[in-house]
């Protein structure tokens, strides 16, 4: 069984209007000094191992359903 | 200028019901072999160190306003 993150983020060149809600809100908390606000993804996936290259499937489930390639990046990395 | 980056996960005993969906449509997509999928949130933020502890900071800013430590577990690193 392979534990599997998952992390997908906005495109850089992208709005976030979300990060930049929650960046007023913070700001209204008095923690002026935060610049940026970005939001994403932390997918937490547990895999049984089936004899196909678990890169290659995870790869495969991010581009179809886990990020939207258009506007999002994403990055795993599998552990034990 | 210091960049942290923030994981906010449900906490272990609660139902994950978006990651059940996700889960159920990676099952119809062909992946079987996924045994538990959980969603969680990841928070970058831009700090302009301003002479307080950045750590104390960001633990607030995560009490009050990034997490809901009721039903949340969250955790941050501080990179530059």
């Amino acid at each position: 069984m392979a534990k599997v993150k998952v992390y997908v983020t906005l495109k850089p060149s992208l709005l976030d209007a979300q990060g930049r809600v929650v960046q007023t809100a913070l700001e209204n908390l008095g923690y002026g000094n935060v610049e940026d606000v970005r939001i994403g993804k932390y997918i937490e996936l547990e895999v049984k191992e089936n004899g196909q290259t678990l890169d290659t499937q995870i790869e495969e489930m991010c581009r179809k359903l886990l990020a939207n390639p258009v506007i999002e990046n994403y990055r795993f990395e599998v552990t034990e």
